[in-house]
């Protein structure tokens, strides 16, 4: 099949090629469903077909997907959304008086009265009280906060939004090492430029300022460095920033004029003694008008995580704060060309940011129900720095936050070269091995960044208790064979 | 407040600003939110404030919103979707038997038997069926089905994929005027380049391979046309394609070394006597090997349209056919990282491609809402033509499918310089006036492209008959006042 050629480019062949295609999409990587994750998901079909493994089913660990690992979701929650999706159920008396007063307050809100329909409700309001209430008062504006499908599409928005320039000029990202691996592909796609600083894992992945300095300084050489992103609590290292921290940072981002993306999805996930949540918005507004007026934000927001991990309704919020009008007006049309978020989700995130109160029928056993997540996310992050602190090689620090654990892993010489010689990262290798050994699926540190010569694993707390604790230890077996039996 | 230059750029006021954001964004248009519905939405506002209008409320005929215009959700996917928002509703009788195995069957297919977990249940297989049935056995690959966020989702992506080059290598994408703004804004926000193909509206907007070639030609001096994007049936126009017509564009596709994206959302919108819906994947395995082993192609659908107008759920899928292994792998990849479309939207998908059966309990009334809003809208379809058309000075082409009309409107010359005068569109100027009128909200015809010289407005055929009839009475009064009265 011969065809003239257009513009002197050969038509021969496919329209569509690796070659052809966008060259920044070929730049993305996202280690949390790379091939160590399609292995998986061909052992599992191997073993259903009854092929002889070590084990006898895979245990995914990789991704923070709780409802998939068996977290039940809240009673409350599904209740409001059963009624809103079919209201018939209003009738029914089997559903407790708050969760039909809920839906119907949401169902009103709704053209046509159906969560079917493309306008969002009055969430967005209820949205800016949550967010009043969580910041002890500081006034929130229903305006500045946009829905979204989960907090990945307002991340990706307000990165597209700021990306410009050409060669040198082109929009530089500060984004923190190891990250959640959806920044440096998004940075990628939109052709800026990822600018890493590191977090310090000798101090349980604190930041530091003077890091983030060395970072923009050098920088500065080949782009023009404009946002800084942080996750708080961190993912996948689990920190939680102190409001030292969290000043300093806001302080830096004034001095140079950077935009601040903060992204709190895991605001309620703080397990550690003394640790403790304080949003970027609040700490921001504490300072004085002198930052509060100035330093442009986005915070972000996701119905996926904390105790509801409701991943697959993607609902999700952002509210920005100083942004200039004339941008906003731009992102307001940004994102109705996009029509709208999925209407349950948004529901959803109503539910979330307007729970039942003292005085309403659900509220105690939604509490109780709440509170019992919580506490068994607390009590996993707990063991899973303990039983992995047993094992020499592997360094685990407090999972203080979040859902994730990213311990450190010593690896022997040998391994290493086995695996450079395999064309693989050596903790890509280790984990691929720890899968096919034992049916564990982890994603390597190499997908999230660290620091060169250093290698961990990201694993999520999520499995109930009893399988976590079977999945530390084998992992921890399965370390000290791949150290001291393997490659001896 | 001065700070130091970073890059010889000047640090003073915001760090995102008008000047220094995505030149692209800016770029975009998307009408169908745009200024009209910005004042409606605040005459609703007057409205409910006592402000005296002549008339008590805005009726929104701008955008195609099933349910907010009153259209009842189906049943049967209201009720599984309940289910599976609330399992416990299984045990309760009231529920239908087809509607509960619907439900334990998607619940099944979600990890933890949630639907708020991220993997997608088994969807794809469905879908893929249910292509093979529509397209009277021609095989569909479950590996070529991609679950997206409503179409827009999907279009997005495939249009990302296709973006390169620069300068007149730039990647062209044929587009028909007038067009669903989602293309022209798309093509904006990658920066590719847009070429414009007109529909024929006096041959009730067919598309002519002629206009394609011409457009092509004229073209390839500035850009490297990559793509060909049909919309079948028309959205604003609402013409059926025949099948005649579509085996032209795809002989044209294949002689042109165009990537084929087919919009085919209104597939089940069919009115007109003698207009069959036809798609492309049917048509090209049909034209034989020659044609169905090589074109490369993108169809597109969603539950956001047809008899269930479910946009709120964004549900939707595309299949790709022919499309090189190696793209699709990276296809796959950019997807992950925006982890997954909203489950219920998916549970939702699988019930359109999957719904009841003759042998279901269920069958008989679903059958019944389904052909009761097809008919309606057939009836609506079929008035507006006929009520348009009476009056002098509106022409309005058959609705043969889809949810919209586009009339071309005849306006008086001391109304088009008026309206220049105060640097408006001369269509933008006629749907203002006419919702400070009548309180009836359109999309000027500007909004989608048309012929320079020629205007028209969209107005959806979604409001319940009796509605309908007097937003088009109304209309009619208002042309004829506009036309005749208002600027003498």
């Amino acid at each position: 099949m011969s065809q003239p050629a257009v513009n002197g480019v050969s038509c021969v062949g496919k329209v569509l090629t690796l070659d052809n295609m966008n060259p920044n999409v070929r730049k993305v990587e996202y280690a949390v469903r790379g091939p160590i994750v399609q292995r998986a998901m061909q052992i599992e079909r191997e073993l259903k077909q009854g092929v002889k493994k070590p084990f006898t089913e895979v245990i995914k660990a990789n991704i923070g997907d709780a409802h998939a690992m068996g977290q039940k979701p809240i009673t409350f929650f599904r209740q409001v959304l059963a009624l809103c999706s079919y209201p018939e159920l209003l009738e029914d008396n089997n559903f407790p008086e708050d969760a039909k007063k809920r839906a119907q307050r949401i169902l009103d809100s709704c053209g046509g009265h159906s969560i079917g329909e493309k306008t969002p409700p009055c969430v967005r309001q209820d949205v800016a009280r949550y967010i009043e209430r969580r910041d002890g008062g500081i006034p929130s504006n229903p305006d500045n906060i946009y829905l979204s499908t989960g907090a990945s599409d307002a991340i990706v928005t307000i990165l597209k939004l700021l990306t410009c320039g050409e060669g040198h000029t082109r929009t530089g990202v500060m984004i923190p090492i190891p990250q959640y691996p959806l920044y440096s592909a998004t940075v990628a796609d939109q052709g800026a430029v990822q600018i890493s600083y590191y977090l310090d894992e000798d101090r349980c992945w604190s930041l530091d300022v003077q890091e983030l300095r060395r970072a923009l300084d050098a920088a500065k050489q080949h782009c023009n460095p404009r946002v800084l992103c942080i996750i708080n609590p961190g993912n996948p290292t689990g920190q939680v920033q102190s409001r030292q921290c969290i000043e300093d940072v806001i302080r830096f981002a004034k001095e140079e004029h950077l935009f601040l993306m903060a992204d709190e999805v895991y605001q309620d996930n703080v397990y550690a003694e003394g640790s403790k949540f304080h949003s970027f918005k609040k700490v921001l507004f504490d300072m004085g008008p002198e930052y509060s007026s100035t330093v442009e934000m986005a915070s972000f927001h996701s119905t996926s995580k904390c105790y509801m991990g409701e991943c697959g309704f993607r609902g999700g919020y952002m509210e920005v704060i100083n942004m200039d009008p004339e941008v906003k007006a731009q992102l307001t049309k940004l994102v109705s060309v996009r029509l709208c978020p999925p209407v349950p989700g948004q529901a959803l995130l109503d539910l979330v940011v307007n729970p039942p109160q003292p005085d309403e029928p659900s509220y105690t056993s939604f509490m109780k129900e709440r509170t019992d997540v919580l506490a068994a996310l607390a009590e996993k992050a707990r063991l899973t720095e303990e039983i992995f602190n047993t094992v020499p090689g592997i360094t685990c620090n407090p999972v203080q936050g979040a859902m994730y654990t990213f311990p450190r892993i010593t690896l022997p010489q040998k391994a290493i070269i086995k695996a450079k010689e395999e064309g693989q990262e050596p903790d890509m290798f280790y984990c691929m091995r720890l899968l096919e050994e034992k049916g564990i699926c982890l994603v390597p540190g190499s997908g999230f960044g660290q620091k060169e010569g250093t290698f961990h694993f990201r694993m999520t707390i999520l499995p109930p208790t009893d399988k976590l604790k079977i999945v530390l230890e084998r992992i921890c077996e399965f370390h000290q064979w791949f150290t001291q039996d393997a490659f001896v």
